[in-house]
């Protein structure tokens, strides 16, 4: 498979050094955590980064914040915008409220209401389109001319990776202060932005350590573009419950870093998701999301072996609405 | 009120110290949770002691550890017993199988599932009672006189105090950490082990902050006994959601350090602890059992003030049946 050239935008891992000491204050050190009679089940030991805990219940705070604190005291006036189907609309809220800034999100109207409901909480302004029928980043664009505002985009932005990579670099720390050796980290994609960090962050704090990218069967638009050696998009008319995984297809920045540096990509089911949300209520005692739980889902459903190695998947997320929660408690 | 003369087993600042060092390898340093938005609504800081991510989902593995780890090659042979309606099971039956001393556990019949089957996952045998029928510190003592075990108590014992103790000393250094005094802490107490670790702890580590114990309305024998000045045992014929905090009447050891430390007791019921499960899965994402949100309970109920103060609250255990926990969703 040939390489794609890095996009000229592309974080290096001092970017990320960077944006760890910058979301330091504001950002959690969330924790790793492991159940010893999962592992016992497993005939492994499975680390799980509890990005649910993390600051608006999910890792897009880190992006998000690197990004908006870096704004001059002109463009703080002038106001961001998003679009965003919730976690990164409640992590650019939330970022933009502690820097004083303004906040529009565009969200389409079937959005989880707990994400909407969260993001007004912060202070944003939310403007609803229809997801079949609309174009977010038109709209988006529209008003970011109109009110001078600046678009913080989910994945394609070198801050937002960057902060997102700190991700990794926690999961190298910890697992250094519990004196372990990474076979291998796993984590979800929409647009890319989260592993493609993890991946930036780990070829330098623990390389040969495997990284894996998890998606939603019908939305493995990362592992066929992967296999292919260029971008794919998903083909239309796919559903899950996955709300936070829905992006059409990989990232223009994103993209290169994931074909040069991932071993591939895993896709899972809507049952076994739901299953792995079970898990997690049960041996983890952590609240996890669909979109959240797809990494967790690939290495309880033996797609990604934990049997004698040491795996590290990533729970990015933990905004579900109590019905979809219920689904998955009935599972257990 | 007269406060009850120390028992002579009451353990001191230092046991406490030295079960930190002791469990230290095996136990979890939880995390000091907190949710922006929670406490914009509340009108100032909640941080939430999150023991549901402990090892065996609750607290108790911090005093079981304490004591079975102190356990001689002999003692170790003949094993321990316990009795337990569930998290104190857990505890045992871990730290017995880290030291390879083999356990029995004394449980009611109608114990949640989940509790009994990770109680048998960590290799105890487990032995069933009768509640209403049954005295469960008789079987208890029949086992032990059998085989030659070692009882561990799940609240009298000068171990198992100090090592839930070591709660009360990781709050005080994480609210050193961020930088904040503590105006009040509050705990759940069935025995009151926990509740009187917690302020031995912070007699020493954070002297002025007030300490409360919380109980579910028909059981606050605590808040009674604390009132009266004498150990009151509750009326029979009362029932909780709360199967973590039964106990009949406060600790012969934990009752004088909880006369001559706590502020007082705050009864809560059962519709306020499941209101409580439902805003630790929506804010904190974290699982919480009936049991181990008496405490959060009081402080969303308005019982424990926390407008214009720095309050925090344990979550002791998460071993929820997911029946149990889909009533409290539907509460959201």
């Amino acid at each position: 498979m040939a390489i794609p050239a890095p996009h000229p935008a592309e974080p290096g891992y001092d970017a990320i050094r960077d944006a760890a000491e910058r979301i330091a204050a504001e950002a959690r050190r969330t924790p790793l955590l492991e159940s010893p009679l999962l592992n016992a089940r497993l005939g492994g030991r499975l680390l799980v980064k509890a990005e649910p805990l993390q600051r608006t219940g999910s890792f897009k705070f880190r992006g998000a914040y690197n990004r908006i604190s870096r704004l001059d005291a002109a463009e703080r006036r002038g106001g961001v915008v998003a679009f965003s189907s919730g976690n990164h609309a409640q992590g650019v809220a939330a970022a933009a409220a502690l820097v004083g800034a303004p906040a529009v999100i565009v969200m389409p109207s079937d959005a989880p209401a707990i994400k909407v409901a969260n993001t007004r909480a912060y202070g944003a302004e939310v403007v609803s389109y229809d997801r079949l029928r609309e174009d977010r980043e038109e709209i988006g664009r529209r008003i970011c001319a109109e009110r001078g505002s600046i678009l913080v985009p989910p994945y394609d932005d070198p801050h937002v990776i960057a902060g997102q990579g700190t991700v990794g670099l926690e999961i190298a720390a910890q697992a250094r202060e519990m004196g372990v050796r990474l076979d291998a980290v796993a984590a979800c994609a929409s647009g890319g932005g989260l592993v493609a960090g993890i991946a930036l962050a780990l070829e330098r704090e623990s390389p040969g350590t495997e990284v894996h990218v998890c998606e939603p069967a019908g939305f493995d638009d990362h592992a066929r573009s992967l296999a292919a050696g260029r971008r794919l998009a998903n083909a239309p008319g796919a559903s899950s419950i996955c709300d936070a995984l829905l992006a059409t297809m990989p990232g223009e920045i994103t993209f290169p870093v994931n074909a040069r540096l991932l071993r591939g990509g895993i896709a899972v089911g809507d049952d076994e998701v739901l299953a792995a949300i079970g898990v997690a209520f049960r041996d983890l005692k952590l609240v996890v999301e669909p979109g959240g739980a797809v990494a967790l889902a690939a290495a309880l459903a033996g797609r990604l072996p934990v049997a004698g190695r040491c795996v590290a998947v990533v729970c990015s997320g933990g905004n579900v609405d109590p019905a979809i929660f219920a689904r998955a408690l009935a599972t257990t």
